[in-house]
Protein backbone atom coordinates (compact mmCIF):
# COMPACT_ATOMS: atom_id res chain seq x y z
CA UNK A 1 0.00 0.00 0.00
CA UNK A 2 1.37 3.19 -0.74
CA UNK A 3 4.26 2.32 -3.01
CA UNK A 4 3.18 3.06 -6.24
CA UNK A 5 1.85 6.60 -4.67
CA UNK A 6 4.80 7.67 -3.91
CA UNK A 7 6.56 5.81 -6.85
CA UNK A 8 4.38 7.93 -9.17
CA UNK A 9 5.06 11.18 -6.87
CA UNK A 10 8.99 10.57 -7.38
CA UNK A 11 8.06 10.42 -11.14
CA UNK A 12 6.46 14.12 -11.09
CA UNK A 13 3.22 12.88 -11.65
CA UNK A 14 1.44 15.79 -10.54
CA UNK A 15 -2.19 14.48 -9.84
CA UNK A 16 -1.07 11.43 -7.64
CA UNK A 17 0.64 14.01 -5.61
CA UNK A 18 -2.81 16.89 -5.41
CA UNK A 19 -4.77 13.51 -4.82
CA UNK A 20 -2.40 12.41 -2.17
CA UNK A 21 -2.52 15.77 -0.64
CA UNK A 22 -5.96 15.40 0.05
CA UNK A 23 -5.85 12.23 1.69
CA UNK A 24 -3.96 13.97 4.22
CA UNK A 25 -5.50 16.98 4.29
CA UNK A 26 -9.32 14.90 5.54
CA UNK A 27 -7.51 12.45 7.40
CA UNK A 28 -8.39 9.44 5.39
CA UNK A 29 -7.91 6.05 6.30
CA UNK A 30 -4.14 4.92 5.83
CA UNK A 31 -2.59 8.52 5.69
CA UNK A 32 -0.45 7.66 8.77
CA UNK A 33 0.96 4.73 6.68
CA UNK A 34 1.47 6.92 3.88
CA UNK A 35 3.85 9.42 6.32
CA UNK A 36 5.47 6.36 7.78
CA UNK A 37 6.77 5.36 4.25
CA UNK A 38 7.87 9.05 3.07
CA UNK A 39 11.51 8.82 2.52
CA UNK A 40 14.12 11.12 3.41
CA UNK A 41 14.44 14.42 1.05
CA UNK A 42 16.47 17.59 1.68
CA UNK A 43 14.26 19.60 -0.50
CA UNK A 44 14.70 23.21 0.86
CA UNK A 45 11.47 24.92 2.14
CA UNK A 46 11.29 28.72 1.88
CA UNK A 47 8.72 30.10 4.11
CA UNK A 48 7.08 33.74 2.96
CA UNK A 49 5.10 35.50 5.36
CA UNK A 50 4.07 39.52 6.60
CA UNK A 51 1.26 41.60 7.41
CA UNK A 52 -1.78 40.87 4.16
CA UNK A 53 -0.84 43.94 1.74
CA UNK A 54 2.60 43.74 2.19
CA UNK A 55 2.45 41.99 -1.50
CA UNK A 56 3.60 38.16 -0.74
CA UNK A 57 1.66 36.99 -3.81
CA UNK A 58 3.48 39.13 -5.97
CA UNK A 59 6.71 38.31 -4.87
CA UNK A 60 5.83 34.54 -4.81
CA UNK A 61 4.77 35.02 -8.41
CA UNK A 62 8.12 37.20 -9.53
CA UNK A 63 10.28 34.25 -7.58
CA UNK A 64 8.26 31.66 -9.67
CA UNK A 65 8.86 33.27 -12.78
CA UNK A 66 12.92 33.35 -11.72
CA UNK A 67 13.38 30.03 -10.62
CA UNK A 68 11.22 28.84 -14.37
CA UNK A 69 13.73 30.56 -16.72
CA UNK A 70 16.82 29.03 -14.83
CA UNK A 71 15.49 25.78 -15.37
CA UNK A 72 14.34 25.23 -11.89
CA UNK A 73 10.87 23.24 -10.72
CA UNK A 74 9.20 24.41 -7.67
CA UNK A 75 5.86 23.75 -5.97
CA UNK A 76 3.89 26.28 -3.39
CA UNK A 77 1.75 25.81 -0.53
CA UNK A 78 -0.25 28.85 -0.25
CA UNK A 79 -1.87 28.85 3.49
CA UNK A 80 -5.18 31.48 3.84
CA UNK A 81 -7.24 31.82 6.38
CA UNK A 82 -10.50 31.01 6.09
CA UNK A 83 -13.03 33.52 7.28
CA UNK A 84 -15.79 34.69 5.53
CA UNK A 85 -14.71 37.96 5.72
CA UNK A 86 -11.58 37.94 3.05
CA UNK A 87 -12.48 35.28 0.79
CA UNK A 88 -12.67 37.85 -1.68
CA UNK A 89 -9.44 39.94 -1.24
CA UNK A 90 -7.42 36.68 -1.24
CA UNK A 91 -8.98 35.13 -4.30
CA UNK A 92 -7.78 38.72 -6.06
CA UNK A 93 -3.98 37.50 -5.00
CA UNK A 94 -4.46 33.82 -6.08
CA UNK A 95 -5.82 34.67 -9.83
CA UNK A 96 -2.53 36.28 -10.66
CA UNK A 97 -0.68 32.96 -9.52
CA UNK A 98 -3.10 31.10 -11.84
CA UNK A 99 -0.72 31.33 -15.00
CA UNK A 100 1.23 28.86 -13.21
CA UNK A 101 -1.05 26.20 -13.14
CA UNK A 102 -0.43 24.52 -16.92
CA UNK A 103 3.47 24.79 -16.32
CA UNK A 104 4.82 21.36 -15.47
CA UNK A 105 7.88 22.89 -13.63
CA UNK A 106 5.36 24.49 -11.45
CA UNK A 107 2.82 22.45 -8.83
CA UNK A 108 0.53 25.47 -6.64
CA UNK A 109 -1.62 24.07 -3.85
CA UNK A 110 -3.63 26.33 -1.75
CA UNK A 111 -4.85 25.43 2.09
CA UNK A 112 -7.43 27.54 3.95
CA UNK A 113 -6.79 27.34 7.71
CA UNK A 114 -10.29 26.03 8.30
CA UNK A 115 -10.90 27.76 11.38
CA UNK A 116 -7.49 26.85 13.10
CA UNK A 117 -7.50 30.66 14.15
CA UNK A 118 -4.10 31.82 13.96
CA UNK A 119 -2.58 29.16 12.61
CA UNK A 120 -0.60 27.86 10.03
CA UNK A 121 -2.82 24.55 8.77
CA UNK A 122 -3.11 21.45 11.10
CA UNK A 123 -1.47 19.04 8.38
CA UNK A 124 1.24 21.94 6.91
CA UNK A 125 3.90 19.69 8.43
CA UNK A 126 2.60 17.06 6.82
CA UNK A 127 2.00 18.30 3.31
CA UNK A 128 5.04 19.57 2.96
CA UNK A 129 7.02 16.48 3.76
CA UNK A 130 4.91 14.65 1.03
CA UNK A 131 5.76 17.24 -1.29
CA UNK A 132 9.43 16.88 -0.60
CA UNK A 133 8.70 13.39 -2.06
CA UNK A 134 8.35 14.91 -5.36
CA UNK A 135 11.94 16.25 -6.02
CA UNK A 136 11.18 19.68 -6.24
CA UNK A 137 13.90 22.17 -6.44
CA UNK A 138 12.36 24.26 -4.05
CA UNK A 139 9.39 24.50 -1.80
CA UNK A 140 7.90 27.99 -1.13
CA UNK A 141 5.36 28.17 1.60
CA UNK A 142 3.49 31.30 1.57
CA UNK A 143 1.31 32.50 4.46
CA UNK A 144 -0.49 35.60 6.21
CA UNK A 145 1.71 36.46 9.07
CA UNK A 146 -1.16 36.15 11.34
CA UNK A 147 -1.00 35.43 14.80
CA UNK A 148 0.63 31.60 15.52
CA UNK A 149 1.34 31.19 11.39
CA UNK A 150 4.25 33.32 12.04
CA UNK A 151 5.86 31.43 14.63
CA UNK A 152 4.80 27.99 12.78
CA UNK A 153 6.32 28.91 9.68
CA UNK A 154 9.87 28.86 11.19
CA UNK A 155 9.73 25.41 12.92
CA UNK A 156 8.49 24.46 8.94
CA UNK A 157 10.96 25.99 7.08
CA UNK A 158 14.65 26.25 6.28
CA UNK A 159 14.45 29.55 5.65
CA UNK A 160 12.03 32.49 6.91
CA UNK A 161 11.74 35.60 4.42
CA UNK A 162 9.48 38.07 6.18
CA UNK A 163 7.84 40.53 3.86
CA UNK A 164 6.49 44.52 4.88
CA UNK A 165 6.35 47.42 3.54
CA UNK A 166 7.54 50.53 4.19
CA UNK A 167 4.94 52.75 5.60
CA UNK A 168 5.17 49.51 8.03
CA UNK A 169 6.96 51.67 10.58
CA UNK A 170 4.89 51.92 13.69
CA UNK A 171 3.49 48.35 13.12
CA UNK A 172 7.15 46.51 13.04
CA UNK A 173 7.57 48.33 16.06
CA UNK A 174 4.70 47.01 18.13
CA UNK A 175 3.10 44.77 16.49
CA UNK A 176 5.34 42.16 14.53
CA UNK A 177 7.84 41.56 17.47
CA UNK A 178 7.24 38.08 16.49
CA UNK A 179 7.97 38.55 12.37
CA UNK A 180 11.53 40.23 14.53
CA UNK A 181 12.69 37.41 15.61
CA UNK A 182 11.45 34.77 13.13
CA UNK A 183 12.91 36.19 9.83
CA UNK A 184 15.89 34.65 8.41
CA UNK A 185 16.23 37.50 5.51
CA UNK A 186 13.78 40.98 5.34
CA UNK A 187 12.13 41.95 2.49
CA UNK A 188 10.89 45.24 2.24
CA UNK A 189 8.51 45.20 -1.08
CA UNK A 190 6.75 48.36 -2.35
CA UNK A 191 10.27 50.04 -2.23
CA UNK A 192 9.80 52.74 -5.00
CA UNK A 193 7.32 54.32 -2.22
CA UNK A 194 8.71 57.20 -0.21
CA UNK A 195 10.49 56.90 2.54
CA UNK A 196 11.39 53.13 1.90
CA UNK A 197 15.32 54.34 2.23
CA UNK A 198 14.39 55.83 5.73
CA UNK A 199 12.53 52.82 6.72
CA UNK A 200 14.85 50.26 5.20
CA UNK A 201 17.44 52.12 7.55
CA UNK A 202 15.30 51.90 10.48
CA UNK A 203 15.15 48.52 10.05
CA UNK A 204 18.71 47.60 9.73
CA UNK A 205 18.98 49.31 13.06
CA UNK A 206 16.47 47.20 14.86
CA UNK A 207 17.84 43.90 13.70
CA UNK A 208 21.58 45.04 14.73
CA UNK A 209 22.56 41.91 16.40
CA UNK A 210 23.03 43.41 19.67
CA UNK A 211 18.77 43.52 19.86
CA UNK A 212 18.26 39.29 19.36
CA UNK A 213 19.97 36.42 19.30
CA UNK A 214 21.28 36.12 15.97
CA UNK A 215 24.88 36.05 15.24
CA UNK A 216 25.04 37.69 11.61
CA UNK A 217 22.56 40.90 11.17
CA UNK A 218 19.57 39.68 9.00
CA UNK A 219 19.77 40.53 5.07
CA UNK A 220 17.14 43.37 4.14
CA UNK A 221 16.45 43.29 0.56
CA UNK A 222 14.38 45.28 -1.34
CA UNK A 223 12.17 45.02 -3.75
CA UNK A 224 9.38 45.92 -6.10
CA UNK A 225 7.54 42.50 -6.77
CA UNK A 226 4.96 44.09 -9.05
CA UNK A 227 7.62 45.14 -11.40
CA UNK A 228 10.25 41.96 -10.52
CA UNK A 229 12.36 44.32 -9.40
CA UNK A 230 15.52 43.01 -6.92
CA UNK A 231 13.64 39.38 -7.39
CA UNK A 232 17.03 38.18 -8.28
CA UNK A 233 18.58 39.52 -5.22
CA UNK A 234 16.01 37.95 -2.92
CA UNK A 235 16.94 34.61 -4.77
CA UNK A 236 20.52 34.63 -4.48
CA UNK A 237 20.25 35.64 -0.81
CA UNK A 238 18.14 32.91 -0.57
CA UNK A 239 20.64 30.46 -1.83
CA UNK A 240 23.48 31.64 -0.62
CA UNK A 241 21.96 31.25 3.28
CA UNK A 242 20.89 27.32 2.34
CA UNK A 243 24.39 26.85 2.73
CA UNK A 244 24.33 28.50 6.19
CA UNK A 245 21.10 27.06 7.18
CA UNK A 246 22.07 23.60 6.29
CA UNK A 247 24.63 23.19 8.70
CA UNK A 248 23.23 19.91 11.25
CA UNK A 249 22.71 21.96 13.83
CA UNK A 250 19.60 23.74 12.46
CA UNK A 251 18.50 20.70 10.73
CA UNK A 252 18.46 18.65 13.74
CA UNK A 253 16.24 21.78 15.30
CA UNK A 254 13.81 21.95 12.62
CA UNK A 255 12.73 18.30 12.90
CA UNK A 256 13.03 18.43 16.88
CA UNK A 257 10.58 21.46 16.24
CA UNK A 258 8.59 19.59 13.78
CA UNK A 259 8.22 16.62 16.15
CA UNK A 260 7.15 18.60 19.00
CA UNK A 261 4.41 20.56 17.14
CA UNK A 262 3.06 16.88 15.73
CA UNK A 263 3.45 15.01 19.58
CA UNK A 264 1.71 18.32 20.78
CA UNK A 265 -0.76 18.14 18.52
CA UNK A 266 -1.47 14.66 19.07
CA UNK A 267 -1.93 15.21 23.14
CA UNK A 268 -4.09 17.89 22.52
CA UNK A 269 -6.52 15.80 20.63
CA UNK A 270 -6.34 13.16 23.52
CA UNK A 271 -7.84 15.63 25.84
CA UNK A 272 -11.81 14.69 25.70
CA UNK A 273 -12.97 18.11 25.91
CA UNK A 274 -16.52 17.28 26.35
CA UNK A 275 -15.91 15.13 28.98
CA UNK A 276 -14.09 17.56 31.03
CA UNK A 277 -17.19 20.07 30.37
CA UNK A 278 -19.56 17.31 31.84
CA UNK A 279 -16.98 16.59 34.43
CA UNK A 280 -17.29 20.40 35.43
CA UNK A 281 -20.86 20.35 35.53
CA UNK A 282 -21.11 17.70 37.85
CA UNK A 283 -19.23 19.21 40.19
CA UNK A 284 -19.91 21.36 43.44
CA UNK A 285 -19.92 25.03 44.21
CA UNK A 286 -17.00 24.74 45.78
CA UNK A 287 -15.84 23.89 42.08
CA UNK A 288 -11.57 24.42 42.34
CA UNK A 289 -10.44 24.01 39.04
CA UNK A 290 -6.20 22.93 40.02
CA UNK A 291 -7.62 20.62 42.32
CA UNK A 292 -9.40 19.55 39.87
CA UNK A 293 -6.67 18.93 37.32
CA UNK A 294 -4.63 17.12 39.72
CA UNK A 295 -6.83 14.96 40.31
CA UNK A 296 -7.34 13.89 36.83
CA UNK A 297 -4.71 14.52 35.13
CA UNK B 1 0.03 27.49 54.49
CA UNK B 2 -1.29 29.94 52.21
CA UNK B 3 -4.24 30.45 54.45
CA UNK B 4 -3.13 33.39 56.29
CA UNK B 5 -2.16 35.11 52.65
CA UNK B 6 -5.60 34.07 51.27
CA UNK B 7 -7.01 35.88 54.21
CA UNK B 8 -5.33 39.04 53.98
CA UNK B 9 -6.14 38.84 50.14
CA UNK B 10 -9.78 38.59 50.70
CA UNK B 11 -9.08 41.71 53.32
CA UNK B 12 -8.32 43.93 50.79
CA UNK B 13 -4.14 43.71 51.40
CA UNK B 14 -2.82 44.98 47.78
CA UNK B 15 0.71 43.68 49.02
CA UNK B 16 -0.07 40.16 49.39
CA UNK B 17 -1.88 40.02 46.46
CA UNK B 18 0.98 41.42 44.48
CA UNK B 19 3.31 39.18 46.54
CA UNK B 20 1.40 36.30 45.73
CA UNK B 21 1.01 37.26 41.89
CA UNK B 22 4.82 37.04 41.73
CA UNK B 23 4.85 33.94 43.72
CA UNK B 24 2.95 32.49 40.83
CA UNK B 25 4.43 33.90 38.12
CA UNK B 26 8.03 33.26 39.21
CA UNK B 27 6.42 29.75 40.22
CA UNK B 28 8.08 29.94 43.50
CA UNK B 29 7.27 26.51 45.54
CA UNK B 30 4.32 26.03 46.89
CA UNK B 31 2.19 28.12 43.84
CA UNK B 32 0.01 24.84 43.41
CA UNK B 33 -1.33 24.54 46.59
CA UNK B 34 -2.12 27.86 46.91
CA UNK B 35 -4.11 27.84 43.66
CA UNK B 36 -5.63 24.60 44.98
CA UNK B 37 -6.86 26.01 47.81
CA UNK B 38 -8.09 29.02 46.39
CA UNK B 39 -11.72 29.86 46.96
CA UNK B 40 -14.73 29.84 44.29
CA UNK B 41 -15.15 33.34 43.01
CA UNK B 42 -17.95 34.95 40.90
CA UNK B 43 -15.98 38.17 40.08
CA UNK B 44 -16.37 38.83 36.40
CA UNK B 45 -13.43 39.31 33.98
CA UNK B 46 -13.84 41.94 31.06
CA UNK B 47 -11.59 40.71 28.55
CA UNK B 48 -10.25 44.08 26.24
CA UNK B 49 -8.34 43.29 23.13
CA UNK B 50 -7.91 44.75 19.72
CA UNK B 51 -4.64 45.52 17.05
CA UNK B 52 -2.00 48.05 18.43
CA UNK B 53 -2.94 51.81 18.52
CA UNK B 54 -6.62 51.31 18.69
CA UNK B 55 -6.83 53.45 22.29
CA UNK B 56 -7.08 50.36 24.05
CA UNK B 57 -5.12 51.81 27.30
CA UNK B 58 -7.07 55.15 27.22
CA UNK B 59 -10.33 53.24 27.22
CA UNK B 60 -9.49 51.19 30.03
CA UNK B 61 -8.23 54.31 31.91
CA UNK B 62 -11.75 55.86 30.80
CA UNK B 63 -12.80 52.74 31.92
CA UNK B 64 -11.26 52.41 35.54
CA UNK B 65 -12.64 56.54 36.06
CA UNK B 66 -16.36 55.72 35.41
CA UNK B 67 -16.03 52.91 37.87
CA UNK B 68 -14.15 54.44 40.77
CA UNK B 69 -17.06 57.26 40.47
CA UNK B 70 -19.75 54.74 40.80
CA UNK B 71 -17.65 53.03 44.04
CA UNK B 72 -17.10 50.21 42.37
CA UNK B 73 -13.60 48.60 42.70
CA UNK B 74 -11.67 46.97 39.78
CA UNK B 75 -8.43 45.34 39.16
CA UNK B 76 -6.36 45.30 35.97
CA UNK B 77 -4.08 43.08 34.60
CA UNK B 78 -2.16 44.75 31.56
CA UNK B 79 -0.70 42.09 29.41
CA UNK B 80 2.16 43.51 27.41
CA UNK B 81 4.57 41.53 24.60
CA UNK B 82 8.43 41.79 25.96
CA UNK B 83 9.78 42.21 22.58
CA UNK B 84 12.98 44.34 23.00
CA UNK B 85 11.21 46.70 19.92
CA UNK B 86 8.24 47.73 21.35
CA UNK B 87 9.07 49.02 25.19
CA UNK B 88 9.07 52.49 24.64
CA UNK B 89 5.73 52.77 23.06
CA UNK B 90 4.17 50.57 25.73
CA UNK B 91 5.47 52.68 28.50
CA UNK B 92 3.90 55.45 27.35
CA UNK B 93 0.39 54.00 27.50
CA UNK B 94 1.15 52.44 30.87
CA UNK B 95 2.43 55.88 32.51
CA UNK B 96 -0.94 57.43 31.84
CA UNK B 97 -2.79 54.67 33.65
CA UNK B 98 -0.40 55.35 36.65
CA UNK B 99 -2.93 58.04 38.47
CA UNK B 100 -4.61 55.37 40.05
CA UNK B 101 -1.55 53.30 41.25
CA UNK B 102 -2.04 55.54 44.52
CA UNK B 103 -6.18 54.79 44.51
CA UNK B 104 -7.05 51.71 47.17
CA UNK B 105 -10.30 50.97 44.70
CA UNK B 106 -8.05 50.12 41.69
CA UNK B 107 -5.06 47.73 41.85
CA UNK B 108 -3.28 47.53 38.14
CA UNK B 109 -0.68 44.85 36.92
CA UNK B 110 1.11 44.69 34.59
CA UNK B 111 2.63 41.01 32.94
CA UNK B 112 4.78 40.99 30.39
CA UNK B 113 3.83 37.79 27.64
CA UNK B 114 8.29 36.47 27.88
CA UNK B 115 8.87 35.75 24.67
CA UNK B 116 5.93 33.39 24.88
CA UNK B 117 5.03 34.87 21.00
CA UNK B 118 2.00 35.84 20.65
CA UNK B 119 0.56 34.23 23.62
CA UNK B 120 -1.21 35.85 26.37
CA UNK B 121 0.91 35.25 29.35
CA UNK B 122 1.80 31.41 30.27
CA UNK B 123 0.12 32.10 33.63
CA UNK B 124 -2.75 34.53 33.40
CA UNK B 125 -5.45 31.82 34.12
CA UNK B 126 -4.28 31.44 37.64
CA UNK B 127 -3.11 34.73 38.21
CA UNK B 128 -6.72 35.86 37.21
CA UNK B 129 -8.28 33.28 39.17
CA UNK B 130 -5.92 34.27 42.25
CA UNK B 131 -7.17 37.98 41.96
CA UNK B 132 -10.74 37.23 42.43
CA UNK B 133 -10.49 36.08 45.46
CA UNK B 134 -9.78 39.83 46.63
CA UNK B 135 -12.85 40.80 45.93
CA UNK B 136 -13.21 43.68 42.92
CA UNK B 137 -16.48 43.92 41.70
CA UNK B 138 -14.47 43.60 38.15
CA UNK B 139 -11.37 42.64 36.94
CA UNK B 140 -10.18 43.82 33.27
CA UNK B 141 -7.82 41.79 31.54
CA UNK B 142 -6.31 44.01 28.70
CA UNK B 143 -4.27 42.91 25.82
CA UNK B 144 -2.75 44.06 22.67
CA UNK B 145 -4.02 41.24 19.63
CA UNK B 146 -1.24 40.13 18.96
CA UNK B 147 -1.39 36.72 17.73
CA UNK B 148 -3.13 33.55 20.05
CA UNK B 149 -4.19 36.25 22.53
CA UNK B 150 -7.43 37.33 21.20
CA UNK B 151 -8.65 34.00 21.14
CA UNK B 152 -6.86 33.12 24.72
CA UNK B 153 -8.72 36.03 25.92
CA UNK B 154 -12.06 34.75 25.12
CA UNK B 155 -11.03 31.61 27.27
CA UNK B 156 -10.67 33.35 30.00
CA UNK B 157 -12.83 36.06 30.43
CA UNK B 158 -16.46 36.48 31.03
CA UNK B 159 -16.81 39.27 28.11
CA UNK B 160 -14.50 40.12 25.34
CA UNK B 161 -14.44 43.28 24.12
CA UNK B 162 -12.42 44.25 20.61
CA UNK B 163 -11.47 47.59 20.40
CA UNK B 164 -10.67 49.06 16.95
CA UNK B 165 -10.40 52.47 15.13
CA UNK B 166 -12.45 53.39 11.85
CA UNK B 167 -9.50 53.37 9.51
CA UNK B 168 -9.26 49.66 10.46
CA UNK B 169 -11.39 48.75 7.48
CA UNK B 170 -9.11 46.69 5.45
CA UNK B 171 -7.81 45.39 8.42
CA UNK B 172 -10.64 43.75 9.68
CA UNK B 173 -11.80 42.62 6.50
CA UNK B 174 -8.43 40.09 6.67
CA UNK B 175 -6.08 40.47 9.28
CA UNK B 176 -8.16 40.04 12.28
CA UNK B 177 -10.66 37.48 11.50
CA UNK B 178 -9.77 36.21 15.01
CA UNK B 179 -11.08 39.54 16.57
CA UNK B 180 -14.21 38.70 15.04
CA UNK B 181 -15.25 35.87 15.70
CA UNK B 182 -14.86 36.35 19.84
CA UNK B 183 -15.94 39.75 20.24
CA UNK B 184 -18.67 39.88 22.71
CA UNK B 185 -18.61 43.73 22.14
CA UNK B 186 -17.19 45.46 19.56
CA UNK B 187 -15.79 48.95 20.50
CA UNK B 188 -15.18 51.47 17.52
CA UNK B 189 -12.96 53.93 19.51
CA UNK B 190 -11.78 57.22 18.28
CA UNK B 191 -14.94 57.67 16.39
CA UNK B 192 -14.66 61.39 15.85
CA UNK B 193 -12.38 60.53 12.76
CA UNK B 194 -14.28 61.38 9.32
CA UNK B 195 -15.68 58.04 7.93
CA UNK B 196 -16.65 56.85 11.63
CA UNK B 197 -20.08 55.91 10.69
CA UNK B 198 -19.47 54.45 7.36
CA UNK B 199 -17.23 51.81 8.93
CA UNK B 200 -19.47 51.17 12.16
CA UNK B 201 -22.05 50.76 9.28
CA UNK B 202 -20.21 47.92 7.60
CA UNK B 203 -18.66 46.35 10.83
CA UNK B 204 -22.74 46.00 11.51
CA UNK B 205 -23.51 44.35 8.58
CA UNK B 206 -20.26 41.75 8.66
CA UNK B 207 -21.86 41.25 12.01
CA UNK B 208 -25.18 40.57 11.09
CA UNK B 209 -25.99 36.83 12.74
CA UNK B 210 -25.86 35.34 9.16
CA UNK B 211 -22.18 35.17 9.31
CA UNK B 212 -21.74 33.64 12.52
CA UNK B 213 -22.60 31.61 15.37
CA UNK B 214 -23.97 34.38 17.37
CA UNK B 215 -27.83 34.31 18.16
CA UNK B 216 -27.45 37.80 18.56
CA UNK B 217 -26.35 41.02 17.15
CA UNK B 218 -22.75 41.79 18.64
CA UNK B 219 -23.22 45.13 20.65
CA UNK B 220 -21.32 47.82 18.32
CA UNK B 221 -20.32 51.11 20.53
CA UNK B 222 -18.07 54.18 19.27
CA UNK B 223 -16.40 55.99 22.06
CA UNK B 224 -14.11 58.53 21.90
CA UNK B 225 -11.77 57.08 25.04
CA UNK B 226 -9.54 60.63 25.11
CA UNK B 227 -12.39 62.65 25.54
CA UNK B 228 -14.53 59.66 27.91
CA UNK B 229 -17.24 59.84 25.62
CA UNK B 230 -19.39 56.98 25.04
CA UNK B 231 -17.61 54.89 28.15
CA UNK B 232 -21.23 54.99 29.68
CA UNK B 233 -22.66 53.47 27.44
CA UNK B 234 -19.82 50.93 27.12
CA UNK B 235 -20.23 50.09 30.61
CA UNK B 236 -23.54 49.85 30.57
CA UNK B 237 -23.21 47.27 27.55
CA UNK B 238 -20.82 45.29 29.85
CA UNK B 239 -22.94 44.68 32.76
CA UNK B 240 -26.19 44.13 30.52
CA UNK B 241 -23.85 41.42 29.08
CA UNK B 242 -22.94 39.49 32.42
CA UNK B 243 -27.22 38.60 32.81
CA UNK B 244 -26.86 36.56 29.79
CA UNK B 245 -23.29 35.42 29.57
CA UNK B 246 -23.32 34.41 33.51
CA UNK B 247 -26.01 31.74 32.29
CA UNK B 248 -24.38 28.34 33.37
CA UNK B 249 -23.67 27.16 30.59
CA UNK B 250 -21.33 29.75 28.85
CA UNK B 251 -19.85 29.37 33.09
CA UNK B 252 -19.01 25.63 32.99
CA UNK B 253 -17.96 25.74 28.88
CA UNK B 254 -15.30 28.73 30.50
CA UNK B 255 -14.26 26.86 32.93
CA UNK B 256 -13.69 23.66 30.35
CA UNK B 257 -11.29 26.30 28.10
CA UNK B 258 -9.59 26.40 30.74
CA UNK B 259 -9.23 23.60 32.49
CA UNK B 260 -8.25 22.62 28.65
CA UNK B 261 -5.64 25.11 28.55
CA UNK B 262 -3.95 24.01 31.51
CA UNK B 263 -4.10 20.62 30.67
CA UNK B 264 -2.52 21.33 27.64
CA UNK B 265 0.72 23.13 28.71
CA UNK B 266 0.86 20.78 31.60
CA UNK B 267 1.33 17.95 28.88
CA UNK B 268 3.33 20.29 26.75
CA UNK B 269 5.95 21.14 29.81
CA UNK B 270 6.31 17.34 29.70
CA UNK B 271 7.87 16.91 26.06
CA UNK B 272 11.50 17.03 26.67
CA UNK B 273 12.69 18.92 23.78
CA UNK B 274 16.04 18.60 24.75
CA UNK B 275 15.88 14.49 24.63
CA UNK B 276 13.82 14.75 21.09
CA UNK B 277 16.34 16.91 19.39
CA UNK B 278 19.24 14.29 20.70
CA UNK B 279 17.25 11.35 19.34
CA UNK B 280 16.66 12.64 16.26
CA UNK B 281 20.52 13.53 16.21
CA UNK B 282 20.95 9.80 17.11
CA UNK B 283 19.11 8.87 13.91
CA UNK B 284 20.20 7.60 10.70
CA UNK B 285 19.86 9.26 7.00
CA UNK B 286 16.84 7.36 6.37
CA UNK B 287 15.09 9.38 9.67
CA UNK B 288 10.96 8.95 8.97
CA UNK B 289 9.34 11.57 11.30
CA UNK B 290 6.10 10.00 11.52
CA UNK B 291 7.71 6.38 12.58
CA UNK B 292 9.72 7.91 14.75
CA UNK B 293 6.43 9.65 16.88
CA UNK B 294 5.01 6.82 16.49
CA UNK B 295 7.78 4.88 18.49
CA UNK B 296 8.16 6.90 21.20
CA UNK B 297 5.33 8.49 21.75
Amino acid sequence: MWQQQLDEIKQGNAKTLARCISYIENEVAGYEDLLQQLPASQTPIIGITGPPGAGKSTLVDALIGLLVNEGKSVAVICVDPSSPFNLGALLGDRIRMSEWYDNPKVFIRSLATRGSLGGLHPKIIEISDLMKVAGFDYIIVETVGVGQSEIEIAGLADITIVVVVPEAGDEVQTMKAGLMEIADVFVVNKADRPDADLFVKNLRLMLAPAFHNHSMPVPVIKTVASQKKGIAELLKTITDSFNIVKEKEKRSWLLAEKAFHLIQQKKMMAIDKALLKQKIEEAGKDFNLYAFIKNYY
